[in-house]
């Protein structure tokens, strides 16, 4: 009952990060005149792993993202038997998000689901023309910063209850680099998502999008976790590894 | 005396939301060149909320919403004899902060408060035309996750202080998503004030900016409590229920 | 010395409020293409006063305006005795701030301080064209509420530490709201500083930003500390007074 | 190995900062319609710092800028004999932050480094066009008060952990401020690295960039230390200086 509600915690919270991060770029991002553009899209999707991390943080940890959990295995931090249920209800939950912004956007005229949905791509797919090189490249090295944060973040030396606000708003940070570059995933799942309503491209380019993630945050992990050893002693406030 | 201070705790928070996040979106979103445009708008609402909940969270709880008072009733939180008061407090703040908004904004030439004046609506007054359905769905949803939020910040597990920085952050984030789709309301309160002043279609409209709300906060209320139940100690540091 | 000390700091203070508000105001706002508007310049005066709260709240509490200085008073937090010279020293620093200002801007060609200089108005010389009763209303609101965020978030039952943000957030909100209607000040030091460059009507119309805001303010020190009266325990954390 | 972890960690750190700060600027300020703006890069610079401070801020202080180990040594916070090698891993990290980013940014056409490459200047390189005078001036004087910021939120009387969030926005208020100016340094290492790969003027004019900020920052920190001495007994929270 415990890990069912850890995997419950982990769908709603994928589910608002999905929904939140996606529906503001489908709704909101390129509103005539008063839009609220590639920063405000940034913003929402920090703010959705802000508002979660403080939710929810004491119940599952909060990853919402493959990568993380994967990543913070690497690091030590989380145990390898519970990386397949996490991630299995962070899709669930990312699909979910995606379905409920797909039935709302729909209900204005004009929308076309196929005309991106916030869908992660490269090459010709990259909002900015980037390459495939640049975008993997691009989403190791920030998937791998974001580890590295939550790792520092949740250490048990680091200041007590700003885990959630300063990894939150290094979500935010990593979207003001690349959103022109990839959309911005370094999360399997949020990509997982609107791809499925996108079809075609968005599909077959999602492979990168579950591969560079989980290469940089396995590496961030890694990363942090010779930097600075986990203490002994339990983790306190922040993002807490699940027991 | 003590509850009626709470009454009037409630009543001047919620006319700063209303007078605060509408006046953002009635005399500065829109400015030539140099508006705040939507994102603008969308941190000025929450940003209400985050002040208020440091200033008077220990005084009232800083509801300044009837769909936050029936969902922290509905999730265990505040006692059912509280809410009719609570609610009457807030429509009256609300109310007023639109009157004061009338009143400033009416000091400049070629201001019409049938213009919109920050009212909530759907269909053909949808901002975006987006239709009832679209619009009901998502005040419900947006408003179940707020309360989810709110339940969790709250929460004895979480970090102690930081409940009213995450509260005030999904607001912002609501709005970031939904200006476009109902111009956000999750708010019963907020969405009287204005409308009132702007007339016509926004009050024959009013309903659906009460019932999708209350149902939403319901729901979000009950969903956090079977996830993570109150604990028995009393509820220290954010927004502290009534006792 | 230690009285020196608490000038110095105010002194230093409404320096930064008044050189890095109005410098963004003059320097970036409205720079082509990627100007940052006035939602970067609500950013910009909340985030001076947040990083000063934080620097300096241990050494003079951190006023920074005459407005915020009798209304503390006036909410019984401040000894009218210390008044006087706190308001001479932020109005030094508020000088000095538009001097400096003056100096950089002068160095770019087309700069000319007649053109506004981030001074206040009304009437004709509001950026919106509002009226002087429509200005004298929002000024005495805004400030009366700026006076009760800070009564409120530096009470002894508020979460320790949050004052800051609370305020400097607090002041970008009040920007964000009223920028078209004033250019905002609900500070007279902030207002004298770059009227004084700008010179002509700025000065004449100078009477209202140190009326209005000081009638605000005064309200809002009263109204907080009748609707929750401050412990008798020593305010620890965020914005203390002067002992 | 203590020291190489610290020196480690401010190489991570810098490279951060520059490949953030900087790559929001290149890859995103200007993007069509929705483009992040000079607001955008602000935001995005602040929170490189703010991520790292809480990230590695007990591992290594986390100055990510030879300013402010300076600075933080006239202040008596840090030793002389640590300021060189701080200073070699900071302009490593920076110079490999330009790096990553050359790579990723090659990848969409039309790229080209000589455009800026978000390197700082001044006279015909100020992106407003401001004099060498107005330049050096404003650096001095940021820079002055970014040390005074860091000096004063990591004071033992300060509220505790809330120091890497004050510094954090405090460069993006700087920046908010300056970026029309120089383009903002207050910072050689992050000035260093995109100038290599700017070539050119960009390094004909990085002196600058290494004598505004250093002079600043060794005032800033003077001058905080006078007017609020550092404790003796340890400082808790926030950046702590180097043991």
């Amino acid at each position: 009952m415990e890990n069912l509600k850890k995997f419950a915690a982990e769908l709603i919270g994928t589910f608002w990060l999905t929904f939140g991060g996606c529906g503001a770029a489908v709704l909101a991002a390129a509103f005539p005149e008063v839009g609220i553009g590639l920063l405000g899209v940034s913003l929402a999707f920090g703010l959705t792993v802000l508002t979660m991390a403080y939710a929810i943080g004491h119940v599952s940890g909060c990853h919402l993202n493959p990568a993380v959990t994967i990543g913070l295995a690497a690091g030590g931090r989380f145990p390898a038997s519970g990386i397949a249920p996490y991630i299995v209800a962070q899709v669930a939950g990312a699909v979910l998000g995606a379905l409920v912004l797909y039935v709302i956007a729909s209900g204005a005229e004009g929308f076309d689901a196929a005309g991106g949905f916030a869908a992660n791509g490269y090459g010709a797919h990259s909002p900015g023309g980037y390459s495939m090189t640049s975008a993997f490249l691009i989403e190791v090295v920030l998937t791998m910063m974001f580890l590295f944060i939550i790792m520092g973040t949740t250490h048990g030396r680091a200041p007590v209850g700003f885990a959630p606000l300063a990894i939150g708003l290094g979500l935010t940070l990593i979207h003001l680099i690349s959103i022109p570059v990839t959309n911005t995933s370094v999360n399997p799942a949020r990509s997982t998502g609107p791809a499925l309503f996108a079809g075609g491209w968005a599909i077959g380019q999602l492979w990168m999008f579950w591969l560079a993630p989980i290469i940089g945050g396995a590496l961030g992990g890694l990363l942090y976790s010779w930097l600075s050893p986990t203490p002994t002693e339990p983790v306190v406030g922040g993002i807490p590894s699940q027991g």
